[in-house]
């Protein structure tokens, strides 16, 4: 787990500042890579990659590596159309030369060794990595750097001396609250792949729903899934699968708490009477097993031997978040229970209960994952916190001495801003200031899809591409943390991933098809014009700003389900506000873009309006368009007042800021991102004087 | 067969003129149905679709209908995101009940009963059909008839008796010169299906490659298909998704000529002296089959025999075209053998050898069909002739007692709008003069989609939405023709065939960015700008125009590979034009809107020139964005002149024309789709007199 020390003792050019310095949005970077690499030096010349491709495998070989190789041309050959040698040659003659050293372990473990070195020049490239996981992260490497050149495919000169920053980069998703298909699942695994995550987190179980077909106690699955569940062959396939792309599997079945879909088939776990049926509504619920209940230890014995055999990776995660202990304080048995034993507490109950279930899992050969709230006083240090509480938790726990990973901050649902995630580091915050052995217990991080509003059609479009920035974040050196630099290659990669399947910019257009229905193109545009610049509400706000109580069989077909949770426009336009107040307002060409996208607001909703007559989902956000038509006129007003010189008059601005308050206000669940920096504006020209009190 | 005397025997409202009438582009027609139904009257009311729909099966039932009311219900549930009950009841009180009377024939018969009657009113909908044929079309129009309305998603109340008006309404795919994966093959039967087209026929041989496996010849499809084919268990498996929804499958193989590729394995069977390779070019080429050669009949007995027990189809198509005749002029056995026999020319020739394929295919229980060319004196009657030269053609084998289909016309890969296939009808021309017996002998058409410049990535492009006027003009009645209405419909349909699974909106996006590369959003925005408005250039003239001879192996990566064949765009503009000039210029809407278009192309090309500095495939395009900015300027140059009120002067008229002349031209095989509708603004303004003389 010597992750920390990896940058400096390469001893070449450390990466950062120097190869991806600041940049606006329309600049390029010197390397569209995602994640940065620990180190790269660049070369004037480059690579032509045309129909004479050729890859060659030398040193340790394995089929893995073969299906890699595979995937690689067949991902190169897409991404380029060029019809390519589709078989690896043994010839080292090759354009690009892979040389491996050894194998990987058979089941992956942390801290294993994931570096690579590439070196493309003009003649040609070399690929050598110790293991086959660094191979196939220089491979990602690699198809990264081919793109369309002045004369043809080409990928740049580069040495590229990489290798990851911390060895647990994982993505959580919840399959629990919303059913997603295997084959999304195996989609979004390619997605990790090529961003180099390698962790897989399968939430499993839940209130909602129990995902996993189980041979010995099968009315699991049978009662607790509306029969929405993967069979065990299924399961083994996606480890399969996930193995083949250099990454683990971390199943969690999450216990005590949220387990209200075991109790469907099987109530005499719970703590209380009973009969229960699966959750349909969000939230924290009652239901949890009864930790006084010998018959619980013996079942969840057995369950997790039969998980443990499915799942070969040594980390295992039994959840133990959010238990209200309301069955608990409601239950005779249970209080007489915490008594006798001198638990004071339900977190004590609580963590009698972990303290069992922690030597069932060893007992089984694995090690205990939970979040924070398994980590109690006495609990075995050898268990792996994952914080949703934050670096403050995650340090605690390491200098206890507890192995930690870091959700807090990576939570897609909640629709941030990638940069918003970009800009939070593990090592951040109290980890800051831990000694260097207590940072090495830092493995990590993980993102987390949390499920509540995801389903099969939209969940791509909340994971990707966000979810590449938090990639970076794991993979690459702190000091990587430009959000412009990012974007730039966030958008890069955003479209290179649709290649892989993933439909995260497809499917948000085809929802969009389907709240206008049979509308005029002249709608349509004016749908799209709306529906561009507003983003779902963010955080936990949208259950208490929904219309009904959202259950889990809510149709997900409105705009708030469709657009995407990071509008580009919106931000592309706050950066041209503060591009033309960083110059005193005098920057004629972002006035005049300026002028363009204030009037096409403004005359929006009058295009708008005839389909909010005819389409319920359109006129769920007629207001909203009525705000953004509101906020064009105000921002033509502002800049009017602007280009007289003199400061706007006091009522002038109270009435445009009322008519700002309004547009920022939730409606349909949706923000109207561009207001903020409308009202940027009007405070310029209230200020006057060319804006000059106005600069950011 | 009495595909044409239905529309009058319904006895109740024919449709036409009066349901869709003529209206602009952005106006709605009454009912979004494509195709067009024999008879419709709408009511006033709707029935609501909400997670309480349900469907009942009554009367006759098989597993075929089952099915296709599962996948009903999967697409109804798809295209709204309602969580529907996803399993048909028996109970009649349904949302939906279905009747069908009776079952259709095991295997599907040209002329069998496919009407049906589909009942929708506030409180329910019922469709009945006397076959599953029948149950099916009125099943995919409902689909069609459900939509967002003002409180959720609807129907509209409708009575609709429908029936086709021909009962050969087919699309070919050209699997051959490039190989189409199966699951490509199978999201256009569905896309079929929506528009309900009933005849696949499947062009399987080819001189660049046999595309099935052969189990008595397997040098055939080893040798002759780059191991690019469909095997057996595949072929029947897709025969059977095809007639899930109602489609018969055509196999064709073609001979004597296009057939080099059977000559790879097999060159005893050709007139040259071998050996054969894999054509790699386009065109005609010499190789054909020795019709001399008695072995050759034993071979496609024994070959034929194979085929006909995989395709259980009645016809089989033995194409017959374009033998040039030079292998038999070179081949001395062939000219004394003719000389023997009588044949005095390559024709007789090729009538003897279709004489004798056609006996084998008698033999093993089929019917021929072939292209034009099979038809010479003394063949049977009981062949069909499918013609690729016209409806003049299909007469005269009409009046000879042939039946016929039509695809001149309809060839999909000569980049016609869709107007302009929509426009051509099997019974105009020639056929419209025939006697009522002689009519019933033209069984339809269909749209052939040739594969020199499609392949897996953009042959959905390439097909739809185009097709689905297509199989309009075969469904409905001969009346139905307004091609405003068309498009209207059109843009619906194609919005609904993404659904399925079709990519034909979403991979021209991303061959778009390919080409693009890592591009700015600016300059991904104004490389959209010109690919909206150019289409490949028409008919045959791609391959003249060619940078380099093309081959199956030339990528296909280009800007022309991208684009769609018809500019939406480019035919609105043209539409806006239109509209001003018919205002003698005084619709300021619409000056205003041209204006804005006119500076938006003019100053694109700044936009776009750096990415044309960094992506070769963008800078194959960089003097198409230079004419689309010179339209721009010239554009803005007339509606300036327009506004002084008097005739523009001969010498800017000339200069201007001179601008769009270059503009006019094909250019890396592109067409500049606006540049006739500048060129009537500037001939507007030289007229002068507020564009009087203008007037369209």
């Amino acid at each position: 787990m010597d992750h920390k020390s990896g940058l400096q003792s390469l001893g070449i050019l450390v990466l950062g500042v120097c190869l991806f310095p600041t940049m606006t949005a329309a600049q390029q970077p010197v390397l569209n890579l995602i994640p940065v690499p620990a180190a790269a030096q660049t070369g004037s010349s480059s690579l032509r990659v045309d129909v004479s491709f050729t890859v060659a495998q030398t040193g340790y070989s394995e089929p893995r590596l073969d299906r890699a190789v595979d995937r690689f041309l067949r991902q190169l050959a897409h991404q380029t159309a060029l019809p390519l040698a589709m078989k690896a040659t043994k010839s080292t003659k090759a354009v690009l030369v892979i040389q491996t050293e050894h194998a990987s372990k058979e089941v992956l473990e942390v801290g294993e060794d994931e570096s690579y070195v590439l070196e493309v020049n003009a003649s040609g490239a070399k690929l050598t990595a110790p293991t086959p996981l660094g191979t196939m992260h220089g491979l990602q490497t690699f198809l990264q750097l081919v793109d369309v050149s002045p004369d043809g495919f080409a990928a740049p000169a580069v040495t590229i001396q990489d290798k990851p920053r911390f060895p647990w980069r994982g993505l959580m998703i919840d399959s629990a609250r919303h059913f997603i298909p295997l084959d999304i699942i195996k989609r979004n695994l390619d997605g990790m792949e090529a961003v180099k995550m390698n962790v897989f987190h399968w939430h499993l179980s839940e209130n909602q729903g129990f995902r996993i077909e189980s041979k010995k106690f099968p009315k699991l699955h049978e009662l607790g899934s509306d029969n929405l569940y993967y069979t065990q062959d299924e399961v083994r396939d996606l480890i399969a699968y996930a193995r083949d792309r250099g990454i683990r599997v971390v199943p969690e079945f999450d216990m005590p708490g949220h387990s209200t879909a075991w109790f469907v088939g099987h109530p005499e776990l719970a703590s209380g009477k009973g009969p229960y049926e699966i959750e349909r509504r969000w939230g924290i619920f009652d239901p949890a097993m009864d930790p006084t209940n010998e018959k619980l230890y013996k079942f969840l014995d057995e369950f997790i031997s039969e998980m443990a055999r499915i799942f070969p990776d040594h980390f295992f995660h039994i959840g133990g978040d959010e238990v209200n202990g309301k069955e608990w304080d409601a239950n005779p048995k249970i209080q007489a229970f915490k008594k006798e034993h001198g638990l004071q507490s339900n977190d004590a109950l609580q963590a009698y209960f972990s303290g069992r279930v922690q030597k069932l899992v060893v007992k089984h050969g694995k090690t205990v994952v939970g979040w924070d709230e398994v980590l109690v006083p006495g609990v075995p240090k050898d268990i792996v916190i994952q914080s949703w509480r934050g670096q403050a938790s995650l340090a605690q726990a390491a200098k206890q001495g507890y192995r930690g990973i870091l959700s807090n901050g990576y939570y897609l649902d909640l629709g941030w801003p990638a940069a918003r995630h970009y800009a939070v580091d593990p090592m951040s915050g109290d980890a800051a200031n831990l000694s260097p052995e207590e940072k090495q217990r830092v493995l990590g991080g993980e993102s987390c899809m949390w499920a509540e509003y995801v389903n099969a059609e939209n969940i791509d479009s909340r994971i990707w591409p966000r979810n590449a920035a938090i990639a970076e974040r794991f993979w690459s050196s702190q000091e990587v943390r430009d959000p412009a630099s990012m974007y730039a290659r966030l958008n890069f990669i955003s479209a290179r991933l649709e290649w892989l399947g993933l439909t995260h910019k497809t499917y948000s257009r085809k929802m969009i098809q389907r709240i206008a229905g049979a509308a005029s193109l002249d709608e349509l545009a004016a749908l799209r014009a709306l529906t561009d610049v507003v983003e779902p509400v963010k955080d936990y706000t949208r259950q208490p700003l929904a219309p009904a109580e959202p259950t889990s069989a809510t149709p997900m077909n409105r705009v708030v389900d469709a657009v995407p949770l990071e509008s580009d426009s919106a931000r592309h336009f706050g950066e041209l506000v503060d591009q033309f107040l960083a110059t005193s307002c005098r920057d004629a060409d972002s006035e005049t873009r300026l002028r363009a996208q204030f009037t096409a607001w403004r005359d929006n909703d009058a295009k708008l309006q005839p389909l909010a007559q005819r389409s319920f989902l359109v006129k769920e956000v007629a207001t909203r368009s009525q705000d953004l038509s509101a906020l064009g006129t105000v921002g033509l007003s502002a800049l009017d007042a602007i280009d007289k010189g003199q400061p706007a008059p006091d009522l002038w601005k109270a009435q445009q800021l009322a008519v700002i308050e309004q547009a920022k206000k939730p409606k349909a669940q949706l923000l109207l991102m561009p207001a903020p920096a409308v009202q940027k504006l009007v405070e310029a020209a209230a200020a006057g004087g060319a804006c000059a009190a106005a600069k950011p």
